[in-house]
């Protein structure tokens, strides 16, 4: 099994509901740097995962809706808690979709599976890996 | 399949048993940076793989007993050669334990695995999974 | 000289205003890990820089009012842009009038000088020093 | 199930061919930092994954023709484009060459697996994991 | 004293002449983790040390025409040996010419001095610093 | 000014003395990771800031005494508290010498100075700087 990460950043405002968040609750923010791993048995003919220019500008694409933004405004998150978990799941499940599509080309349709790391600090970090 | 990490550090001194060990056969030291990875297949209902806040405290309770010791002073580990892979099973298992004890609350008993990694330097460090 | 490092982090909402700033002057946020370094030219008694539990209680004493906030509803940043470089001047000068005042114990009186860098990603960060 | 990992380096010169590299087609050259991951379901006797020793020489050994060399010009590699990725499954292939040819010793016989990961800078790296 | 440090990437072929580069002698090749950091003592009226964008942009205008190269190759460089210390004085004194030109804009004449630290790998880096 | 660091770690056992120690005054262990800096205002004619072969034999050499021991049982460090700063200090000395007794080679006496970083976590350090 083969494996490609390509590394992104979001930076946005947010708050979290339940006491379980405790300040977290307050509107806050967060750097995410973001890593989105592309995994696959057999390598293409030119022997990579996936076109990694490609890859790079599909998360681009996928993080640009919320870059620089406060997620509480996000009409398609209202009700939604954006744990670091959650954006996670959203923007691997939003890459499984732009495969599917064909966004990185023809040969990404050989792709086995994704996965989606958010660090949130440089002690704090949450993934989501969905198979394809 | 979700994760999370919470990340912590054990400092101690240990000597190792076994011509293979060389001159970490004497008594020296090490610091542990340890990360304790929580996985499942369905977010709780907050949007949480695990409470973070309880995790990392369960995490500090396994760590304390063995914090700024001397492991071979240690007689639960008597005969044990603490090198850092059973460290790293011992701090998994525990974790395992406290899970299913209910120490990080009832939505934790979704979890569906732990796996910890001690890193004994930028170089060198080894991990342990365990399913729940 | 003799140097000692402690680390910390901010997560906080805010804006920044003026064209320079592209996106970024809508609201969003950032996760700040804070690196604050104190030095000095000879070792007090104990053979240390500072006591590294005071000067870790004093930077949390400083972020905290900061921490998990929305950085434009803050008063005392009223008409001032929380550029990093900005954020790295106050948390410093903060230090300093700490040191000054006593907060981190008499020994610490012999302390040169302040540094804090602010890491707002994993490839952007801002520093400032200043003098005792 | 447990892990161990060796980390080394390998500095190389190369060109890659096809359009999709774009400047990467011309020769350049790159630092990969390796990291070579042993995993097993139970410890050997000594309470290890491998002789972190031996791991280490054998991860040398396999990186050492390549070192300090210009990629394009190796005979064993003609008609290969030098990805990461490719360049990981061939360390992973010859590291799974070693096990099985006894150069870890005899206790290394129970490994499960090798994983390996070449990063060539900060924000991009591949992987290969093969089984035992 | 104010800094602001921007990261970029290089990724070279080269070899260095004289015995003591052993193996580096041959043709082989290297990435290089490129950070400059710009200080001066007061900031511009934006709270800043330096527009980061432009500094972003001139540094990869510095490094455009050596990277996917062979160092060997550039005429410019003939008679040079490029160490890593050596590229990094390159670097930092054409980002000193850059600054003095104007490239950075009217506010950036107000800095203090340039510092590049490129990194060859985890274990290996040099810098070169200039006063402005 | 012109810089190159080497790194290299050192495993220790030890104790400190002193209520400001807590519960660091037990018997307990830590890895540091060292980085050496050399300095120098102008590269030698190698285009070096020191053969960085010879700079890291002589960072081993000194670290070696200490490497895989009980600094507590060393005679010479007897009454000696031994904190990180205090380490780093040891170090950055003895490098001093080395470089002045013509260990590191006849450019290295161009050398204006050397600094010293231990690394117990990754969330503490101390340095200690020398000039020549």
């Amino acid at each position: 099994m083969f494996s490609v990460t390509v590394r992104d950043r979001l930076m946005v405002a947010h708050s979290l509901s339940g006491e379980v968040f405790g300040p977290a609750q307050r509107l806050h923010g967060a750097t995410f740097v973001v890593d989105a791993t592309f995994r696959r048995g057999v390598l293409d003919e030119d022997g990579l995962v996936v076109d990694i220019g490609r890859a790079a500008a599909e998360l681009r694409h996928v993080l640009a809706p919320m870059d620089y933004s406060n997620l509480d405004d996000d009409p398609g998150l209202a009700g939604t808690n954006t744990t670091t978990e959650v954006l996670a799941g959203i923007v691997a499940d939003r890459l499984v979709e732009a495969v599917r599509a064909g966004a990185l080309g023809e040969a990404a349709r050989g792709l086995a599976g994704v996965a989606v790391t958010l660090r949130e600090s440089d002690v704090a970090w949450a993934s989501c890996e969905r198979s394809l």
